[in-house]
């Protein structure tokens, strides 16, 4: 628009390392890609190939083509990943990664257990040939880690080489960093905030009410995922102060 | 079809002044939007520009042009016109008006607060060279008004010459009109329609059982808002008594 | 995929008599649903057009068409049928299905009351000329039946000439099935499980909770409907081990 609204929070551009929208797709068609693409590239970041879906996507490689034309990179889920090395299939996931002619790659335990030092062997083997995103969290609802515990295995893996981490949600946002409610664990994300440089890390954040917390805590650009392709310009309005949610919050900040 | 169920309610024909359903946009793109009207533009009245997502939207004017050609008016979302108001750019936003050619206009103040006078003025300013939409009812959860407010504000308003007045609801259904679970206020809504025009009023009402309730109250050709693009058609079926949830009522009713 | 995942379970290929996957179509535009098809035809085995919504839909011949191109059987929802057989239109739908050359047929009584010897002499008379799908479980969530009269009803439809039997849970998954909250109705389940052959019942499953518990029940082949269009990969992950949710299940299992 050539009419611009005064005061808005400083967005970053692209391309970003800070202020990033990853996004989930789990299974868009072709063109459901491209329709997303031509409403809303330019604040998308990343794409997230949920978990296993690609292993039964018929057009993958035609879909990963729409996606690098549009130079929007795009990794597998972490589960994915996980499926292979608890196969003890790690070398085939190696000449997947090497046949779809991917940048980036998750390393996670969601779903399986694997002392951390081998997770962090892992992540500097695929360190050197791709950009490493890697997850901290477990997807059982059971399994709470204690915030040093978080702040631990997050410094590990990025000394390891991650070139972010990834805070742990799944597709509806109701483990890891949130209850069962999808209310935010509070008092873990701050302390992990006070240790942790913001710019390092992604808060998988699928739920309206946890994206205005994180954008209220951190601010405008921080690092969110697993965001579904129609909330794309919604979260850009609301890191804007521009939906009802972040309206107030943001004039009062800027006074 | 041509073969036909009898005893169906009878539903207003377009150009509808009553029986409206008012479509919220949250960033369709071109394609998603021709989708929606190849399925169900019969069906639409209004598409609502929800909140302030056109101001993210890269092929805006492109967009207009689809819907118009549909014979679908289009509108900004109230919040929009309350960013610009509340930067003291109301000049800026008429000029916008004009830039794309808008028919439609909002006025809201669900994130501000303006004396109601002053939103009287806006709405009788813009009346002059727009149809209005203003909207009654706060974004906030916690600013509850009593019935006979709700009234007074209504008619103020159409008294100021807006062409129909909108009962806040959010995209989610759970603010102004609805308690946090979604559930209707039914004393509210039932006062207000015993002292306003049934044919003047938009309920926004996103959710099914909302839409259900809606309807049984006030009838097939209840005007409803904020409507997903994938529920215009199964609302339709709700509102003729062909969908589980009103089956009953309007055979019982239509004898 | 040319690289393999070893230890996969064993899942049935079409054209399926098990591991039926049954889509809800809504109201799917023609390019929506030529779309769903271009991602996970394979993986689809019939397609529900939800309800009466076919009654509204502009293009619908062009939409079976489509749906016929791909191989993929469709049959009008259950309350269309009884939408004409509460009016003694019988044979104004007996016309309908002959117009659009429809091969199924779905017989329920979710929403009417009709003697059991009625609705299954409906099942008989449409058999001969059509596949019949007949529906168990009523719409209402007051109207609860005993485990031992969902299963009397469902061996009566089957030796009727139903060539499934559905298990009711609207698009929702809150009735019938499942209580209000979704949760499955495990007793009842296990009950009928126990008494009619897992190959001959449809369980409406939307939730994926809902889908997650049926397949660790009754294994990755167990026949599953009412599964909205972007959620047919996704299921195809979870009935192979491949998701978060059945993981260790699966790994578990093949032990």
């Amino acid at each position: 628009m050539n009419i611009r609204l005064l005061q808005l929070p400083e967005r970053t551009a692209k391309p970003r390392q800070y202020g990033l929208t990853m996004v989930m797709d789990k299974g868009l068609s072709i063109r459901e890609a491209e329709d997303m693409l031509s409403a809303s590239a330019d604040y998308i970041d990343v794409v997230k190939l949920g978990w296993a879906t690609s292993y039964f996507f018929p057009r993958l490689r035609e879909k990963l083509a729409v996606y690098k034309e549009a130079g929007i990179p795009t990794y597998f889920g972490g589960t994915f990943f996980e499926a292979f090395i608890v196969r003890g299939q790690f070398d085939d996931y190696m000449r997947l990664l090497e046949e779809y002619d991917m940048e980036y790659v998750e390393v996670s335990d969601g779903s399986i257990e694997i002392p951390h030092d081998e997770k962090c062997a892992y992540i500097q083997r695929l360190a050197q040939s791709y950009r490493v995103l890697s997850e901290v969290g477990s997807k059982d609802a059971e399994k709470i880690l204690a915030p040093y515990q978080w702040i631990e295995l997050m410094q590990a893996e990025l000394g390891a080489g991650a070139w972010k981490v990834i805070g742990e949600a799944r597709e509806s946002g109701n483990v890891g960093l949130f209850r069962e409610t999808g209310e935010v664990r509070q008092g873990l994300v701050k302390e992990i905030i006070h240790s942790i440089p913001a710019e390092r890390i992604i808060w998988e954040a699928p739920q309206k009410s946890q994206q205005v917390w994180f954008i209220k805590q951190v601010g405008a650009n921080v690092n969110l995922g697993n965001i579904a392709p129609n909330e794309v310009i919604p979260l850009e309005t609301i890191r804007h102060g521009l939906r009802g949610d972040t309206f107030d919050w943001f004039l009062h900040k800027s006074k």
